[in-house]
């Protein structure tokens, strides 16, 4: 009678506590709609009270999080969790995730989560106009409040580690700085002489500059743009009945909820800047609509971590949206929307001009070898920055240095240079990283899904994305963050921990054959 | 030396009070952003998490509406404020206010504002696929608990009171169901003969029955249509940069704050459905983006009250954009937008085909002769409703038999009859009064403006709008709640309380110029 009475309490705290993470999703949910509505259609002269509506609901959220109630129950459960069978394992990963951010967040005082919401908003604002006269100076309080900020919070949350690695934690649970390092020099090591192979392959063949002029016109219109670029991310999966396609300045997924999916995507006379990016946040949009529906507003039902959300955007945008399969079957529906591409262009063509392989100043249009340059740069300022050996004033000098020493390219200006990105107006330190783990582990799955689907190349030529689309949902998706970490998950789906030697090997084949390489 | 240390005492009570009131205002503006992007854009599928979401912000409102730290304030200060001198009068009025707003809250438990939350949602939903299928046996159950959990409400906020008097009481503070009959009393007096002389007069004289099917055409794009409106829009004195015009089932002025107030319109083949929207909501917005800038975010600087907000929408729509003197204006802007109208028509057939008087079945579509009628019906559906009388699964009936008795004409089906308005569905009772009253402030503020500004209608003529802009913002909405009911500020503005009188004189005038009628 006694085991039963004490199974009755863990039920009963489990529901309790539940109930509570659900209606702190449905705030968060909130205030990720806010987010989107600033960045999407609010009116420009509404940033000041945005700001405020911000700060409000992040003043609630705090409190909500932080209540003493929820800290209780919480201290009750993970107490009675390893003594009780009464939770499953879902249930368990949700009491595990739960005390984590209530750690986290405990510890840090409503007037700095309210003083984050603040700065996220007016930060945005200097950023975007900072951007608009390439005037780094403005930019510079910004980005010294921030890291003055983040720094005081590390400081609460984690007092002894370095301030760097409590960010990259963030996003990337159980990763530091050293990790990164060792990671990025394999991967540093793999990608400057296949760089260098290729440069030397295009001076050395002049049909290997392959044209990419047809892909950029005036005449490519916006709307039809927008129709191509929905028909292929509906194609693909992605639910307009639970979500949207919109424009913002830089693309992003957002939205209030798994319901409610909100891609957006920039066009521009260049095709492909529009499509690729509708792509990519298609990808990131398929984790989030392929979410756990019996997990739903709980933590082991949301994504896990942002490598692992980037490795589904990248999974869509280059190891399909890149190959010569996807091609056969997306070409003709260029061609449909875009007639005047079938009558001088192949399936051929497009493919090489899709590849092509330039050191350039802006990491959103890099092409998949240079990119993680441009991620190791960043990654390397970050780190100076938190550990005191770089100054702020100093930045856009050593980002313009470490461009001609990684790429041999400089930016004319600071808007084509330390401005380009959003990521640091809204206090994201740590998280670009994430971006070229993404592309790791999209290869890394990709060449296990070939291997579990043998016909995965003849269905993307066809345009059958569902059997892709459920194996990732079955493997990735649907597992939310059961597993606490993205190794741990890449392990379970294949059978090994992060390894970049895959993707090397990958960039090595796939431009070994587009720039005639010769065999290693 | 007790003075000023009482005094330092009601200054920081009261800066303490305006701090919670502002961050409720803010948690408001929210609230209003989630309602509005369900009625725009938010994809279908997420009805569910968005009711949940919704439910969960009105639980947060609740309690801080309700906390006992706010009474305590509220309680302090109102007694304070008699015996001093240290607050203006619009700081008294946002005392007044917020001890108003706490008494009606804190007698409602958080469990029905947050049922009041649900069930908006949710009838929203069913309100929207029963006019879709016609279908009143699918809505009653909505309508059924609504009315419950009005009366409910209403027994706990003012538990002596009829409990529609409660309702009405909530839109138009210090009326009653008894005022209303006797003002509407008057209204039907006047106008049911008037709508007689003019039905005869376009039976004896055929050349009265003017032509509108030249603004019926499905040459009218939407885009078209929507840039026109925009452009009037504007020219009105909307701000674009402190507000949005989208498109929406059922147009509405909603929006998150002062600086992003978001109108709606819908488009059809009828030129006039789309443009006249549009003005009406601009002239709900103008009020809405003219509010005090010292009292924003505090009750005294809200909009007073629905039928001086109607006032507002039914001055530029009727008073301002039905009259010749606009269309000396707009004729032109028409015309540019839509050429094909200047070929065959003239600004004076555009008046007069504005201004047919027509007994019909749409409320919103209905002529500002006949519309009174439309309101008195829902009135009297209200009062019996609530009092006892009617029987919910009576009102597809007695809706007919009352539209057959007063205009004369019979809804073929629900959708277009009891169906037809969304006000029901979100638990707006009492509401309907408020458009007849509107009509009739606004008739009163135009014959007082009239002769303020003599030169009013030649600038209506050339599109100078300004001048009647700040008028209405000198006298109206800069007052904001300063006064406390539609009475005292008509008093304030025009010498005297609401008389229907102007409103029945200015029809009977305006109507026999255009119908011939003979002098009374």
């Amino acid at each position: 009678m006694e085991t039963t009475a004490a199974a009755a309490g863990v039920r009963e705290r489990y529901n309790t506590l539940a109930e509570r993470l659900q209606e702190i999703t449905h705030l968060e949910g909130i205030s990720a709609l806010l987010s989107w509505d600033m960045e999407v259609i609010m009116p420009h002269g509404s940033g000041d009270a945005r700001g405020k509506q911000m700060s409000a609901l992040a003043g609630v959220l705090h409190e909500k999080k932080t209540s003493a109630e929820l800290g209780r129950l919480i201290t009750a459960l993970a107490d009675q969790i390893s003594a009780s069978s009464e939770l499953n394992d879902y249930e368990r990963a949700n009491v595990r995730d739960a005390k984590r951010d209530y750690d986290q967040e405990v510890l840090v005082p409503k007037e700095l989560a309210q003083k984050v919401a603040e700065l996220e908003n007016r930060g945005h604002s200097v950023w975007a106009e900072a951007r608009k006269q390439s005037d780094f100076a403005s930019f510079a309080p910004v980005l010294r409040e921030w890291v003055d900020l983040r720094k005081k919070i590390c400081a609460l949350v984690e007092p002894t580690k370095p301030a760097y690695d409590v960010c990259i934690d963030r996003f990337e649970r159980g990763m530091t700085a050293q990790r990164f390092d060792e990671i990025f020099s394999e991967v540093k090591a793999g990608l400057v002489p296949l760089i260098a192979d290729i440069a030397r392959a295009q001076a050395e063949k002049p049909e290997l500059n392959f044209d990419r002029s047809f892909l950029h016109s005036e005449a490519f219109s916006t709307v039809t743009q927008d129709q191509l670029g929905t028909r292929i991310s509906k194609d693909l999966g992605f639910s307009t009945e639970c979500g949207r396609l919109d424009v913002s300045t830089h693309p992003f997924t957002g939205g209030p909820h798994p319901t409610d999916v909100r891609i957006t995507t920039r066009y521009s006379p260049n095709l492909l800047e529009g499509l690729m990016g509708t792509i990519h946040e298609t990808g990131h949009a398929l984790y989030e609509q392929g979410r756990n529906a019996e997990h739903i507003d709980l933590p082991v039902g949301r994504a896990l971590g942002m490598g692992i959300h980037e490795s589904q955007s990248l999974f869509y945008e280059r190891m399909v949206g890149q190959s010569r399969h996807f091609w056969k079957y997306a070409w003709p529906v260029a061609c449909e929307f875009f007639p005047q591409l079938a009558k001088e262009h192949s399936v051929e063509e497009m493919y090489r001009a899709l590849n092509v392989v330039t050191p350039s100043l802006i990491r959103v249009d890099a092409d998949e070898v240079t990119y993680s340059l441009h991620v190791i740069l960043r990654f390397e300022i970050e780190r100076d920055l938190f550990n005191g050996n770089l100054a702020i004033e100093d930045l856009p000098k050593v980002w313009n240095e470490k461009m001609k020493s990684y790429l041999g390219v400089v930016p004319p200006s600071d808007k084509e240079g330390v401005l380009q990105d959003v990521h640091w107006s809204a206090g994201l330190y740590g998280y670009f990283p994430s971006y070229s783990l993404g592309a790791m582990y999209a290869c890394q799955f990709y060449n296990k899904a070939k291997e579990e689907i043998p016909e995965l190349e003849e269905q993307l030529a066809q345009g059958q994305f569902e059997p892709i689309k459920a194996w990732l949902g079955k493997k990735i998706h649907q597992k939310g963050s059961l597993l606490p970490s993205g190794d741990e998950l890449c392990q379970a789906v294949t059978g090994e921990p992060l390894n970049p030697a895959h993707f090397l090997r990958y960039l090595r084949s796939k431009y070994s054959e587009i720039y005639q390489l010769p065999s290693q």
